[in-house]
């Protein structure tokens, strides 16, 4: 079976991606214009434009509209789901360190800015995984987080009201060990996670804070936290563009 | 923080999503023309279009050139990675026992045809994650799956050649329990498994397969089997439509 054969300007693609990943054109800086790439690589407008097109589906370049292509800032980030748990309450006192671990080990600065916390209406994400009637009350806790500034996820997390009121997971800070630790205190030890993983396109809203086009695709991960009764005491749900994060798993062999 | 409100091609998008949820339009029929669905609900052919391009990234349509919309043949399948491989070896006595349960479980006919097999020069892939040097031998076993005839999965996988010279794993038949069984057999029994899950583009050989555009992307899975001494013995890459699969993980709180 053979590949069809490359069109010019999927070559000159390759060209320019050889130039970012040489440092060539430098992280967060402006690609060209259209006209002096076309001039230096030899092809037409058209064709150089279809070669960002694809860069930019591959997550390389962003193109904001009048003002062109920019590098990527932040190389692909790998999230350890089995391990970045531990991590986090191991290193730090506080419910972000999963991220801030993460983003400390990869050379990047992290910022984690928690847009809204307290009581509020289930969605039904949270009502169906958390297995609770329709309008029932959860403690949300829901988070922008940024490497090097660069917005990269949000995550929302859930906890049944009747498990969170009158603990430190209702609060902004959920103090030393965060939600997990709350949890365990007041009876739910976390025995168990799973996570599942969609891919869907970004909604307006998230879409304006990752930066993203309506047409680039996001993970939707939920996250779930079960007791050894083998009740869902939090959900998070991890909102991340596709081209940014790279997912890890493992798992003993039975 | 309110979402902006939906403009009427998304209106109408949200009606024929509904309608093919309904049964309405049914598992792999053509929807209507376009002067007919423009027609129906009252909006011009480019809002239809509009429609039909958002349902088509979604993955609830498939846009064939020339003929027209055809509704999804299959929903999304459920590949839960941890238990796969334990009901592989317990119900199955062959390596392509994983994807068939999967398939039985959810009430769709399995049809896995193996298009290359035997030795083979490791590709880049294979023997970075296997930590061969440039140029060594592997055995490949490359596998093309169907749900119910439609194509839902590309799975190749690459073992030492050094480990696989001499047995079943080199053969069409890789014999009872597999694999793994093989490996076991050999001294090299595995222990553990790693998954890392990367979204990207098609290969134009996965699009023509998968029925995908260039546009639409894949779940590209690299599943690793380690042993007790930490040796990679094998590998697998899954390549699955992102909008065909949803991933599923689980691990114990530590």
């Amino acid at each position: 079976m053979i590949d069809a054969p490359r069109s010019r300007y999927q070559q000159v693609a390759d060209l320019i991606r050889e130039a970012i990943q040489r440092g060539d054109y430098a992280p967060g800086s402006a690609l060209p214009s259209q006209p002096t790439l076309a001039g230096k690589y030899g092809i037409n407008q058209t064709s150089i434009g279809k070669a960002i097109a694809l860069l930019r589906r591959e997550g390389l370049v962003r193109v904001i509209k009048g003002k062109g292509a920019y590098v990527r800032e932040i190389p692909p980030i790998s999230r350890y789901a089995v391990t970045r748990y531990a991590e986090a309450v191991r290193e730090s006192g506080t419910a972000r360190g999963a991220f801030d671990a993460e983003m400390a080990q990869r050379g990047h600065e992290s910022r984690t800015e928690l847009v809204q916390w307290g009581e509020t209406v289930a969605p039904q994400v949270a009502s169906d995984a958390l297995d609770l009637t329709a309008g029932a009350k959860v403690a949300i806790r829901k988070r922008h987080m940024h490497a090097d500034d660069v917005p990269v996820q949000i995550a929302t997390s859930y906890v049944p009201w009747e498990l969170a009121k009158g603990t430190a997971i209702a609060e902004q800070d959920t103090g030393s060990g965060g939600t997990y630790s709350r949890l365990a205190e007041a009876g739910h030890t976390v025995e168990r996670f799973t996570e599942t993983i969609r891919s869907r396109m970004p909604t307006p809203e998230e879409a304006d804070f990752l930066r993203l086009d309506e047409d680039q695709p996001v993970y939707d991960v939920l996250h779930t936290a079960w007791t050894a009764e083998g009740r869902a005491v939090e959900i998070c749900v991890h909102v991340m563009p596709t081209t940014q994060w790279v997912l890890h798993y493992e798992w003993p062999a039975s």
